[in-house]
C-alpha cells in the first residue's frame, strides 16, 4: 500500500457555466472508484461533501456494503469499500493524511483541461514525487475542480486527453485511467511490451 | 476514427458462481463506455443483449439524450451517445461490422483473468492488428464473458491487473483503462514522458 490518497469533491466543483456548485453524491462514485483504488493498491479513499445529508447516504451505503448482507454477499466489493471514508472538505482530508501518515502530504490536481498555472506533472514526475512525500490526488465531479482548488494544489497531473477533440470523459473513467497511468503493471516493471 | 468497434455483452456472460446468465443493462454502462469510446476515436459501441424489451430500454435512453431535451441540453453527451447501437449477439454485432468496414473484423476479447487457450495480445500487438483489419473489443457485464465466447475469439487482451492480488475493476473501468493503453495519448506520438 503506497502513502497516495484519492479525494472526490462534491465541492466546490464548477457547473456547466463555471459557477460554482456542490453535486450530489452518485452511487457509482462510490463504488467504481473505490473498486480502482483497492485495484491499485492506494491508501485510502474521501469522498468530500460539506452536506451532512450526503455524508450520512454514503455512510449508509458503506454500512450495508462493508458490515451488512452486501458484504457476505459480495465480499470483495467489502473488501474496495473499507478503503471509504466521508469529509467535508479537502482541507479535513489533508490533515487526516497528515496524521496517518506523519508527514503534510502533496495535493495533486486533475483537470481535463490545462491547469495554467503550473506545467503538468508526467507520471514519471508524480512517481518520484510519490516516493519522496504522501499524496492525494484530487478529482472534481459536476465539470471539474473550482479555480480556488486548482490554484491551491502542490501540483496538476497532465490532463488525459489533451490532443483529442473530446474530453469528456466520466470521473469514474478518468481516475481509473490516471491511476492505471501511475500504477499499472506496464510502469516500471516492464512486463508490458510497448510501456516503460 | 479507427475502424474499432466495442461490444459489451449482457450475454452469454457469467454469474459468481460461473454459471451462464443475462445480466440487466446498467444505465452508466451506456453513458460512462460511450464517453469513453467518444474520447478514443472508436467507430461504434453495440449493447448487446438478447432481451428485446432491454433493447427498448438503452433505444428510449439514446433517444432522449441523442435528440430530446437532453441532447440540447448536455450536446458532448448526444455526441458520445450517437456511437452507441444495440444487438442481440455477439454475431450480428460481427456481420454488421464486416458491411461497414468492408472487411472481417477481429474479435478481440478481454477478462480480469488470463484466457488459458491462447497468449494474450499486449498493446503494441494489438495496435499492429488494428492497421491491417477492423476489430471488435469485447467486454463482458456480470462475472465476465462466458468461456465460448472467449474460445471462439480470434485472440484475446492482456489481463489488466495480471500481477495485483485485486482484479474486481468495474467493466467501466476496465474499458476505459484498456482504451487508454491502446490509444492513450502517449501511445506512439512520444509525448508522455515515461511511456513510449
Amino acid at each position: 500500500v503506497k502513502p497516495v490518497y484519492l479525494a472526490l469533491l462534491h465541492h466546490p466543483v464548477r457547473d456547466r457555466a463555471g459557477e460554482i456548485i456542490t453535486t450530489a453524491v452518485t452511487n457509482l462514485d462510490v463504488h467504481d472508484i473505490a473498486r480502482s483504488a483497492r485495484a491499485y493498491d492506494l491508501a485510502g479513499y474521501f469522498l468530500v461533501t460539506p452536506i451532512e445529508a450526503q455524508a450520512q447516504l454514503i455512510e449508509r451505503i458503506l454500512e450495508h456494503w462493508r458490515s451488512g448482507a452486501g458484504a457476505r454477499r459480495v465480499p470483495e466489493r467489502a473488501e474496495a469499500l473499507r478503503l471509504c471514508r466521508t469529509a467535508p472538505s479537502l482541507g479535513v482530508v489533508v490533515r487526516q493524511v497528515e496524521r496517518e501518515a506523519g508527514e503534510a502530504p502533496k495535493v495533486l490536481v486533475t483537470s481535463a483541461r490545462a491547469v495554467s498555472e503550473a506545467s503538468p506533472l508526467e507520471p514519471a514526475q508524480a512517481r518520484a514525487l510519490f516516493d519522496r512525500a504522501p499524496a492525494i490526488l484530487v478529482f472534481g465531479t459536476g465539470h471539474g475542480l473550482a479555480p480556488e482548488v486548482l490554484a491551491g494544489a502542490d501540483g496538476a497531473l497532465a490532463p488525459i486527453r489533451r490532443h483529442a477533440s473530446y474530453n469528456h470523459l466520466s470521473v469514474r473513467a478518468a481516475v481509473a485511467i490516471t491511476l492505471d497511468r501511475l500504477f499499472g503493471d506496464g510502469v516500471g516493471d516492464g512486463v508490458v511490451a510497448g510501456r516503460v
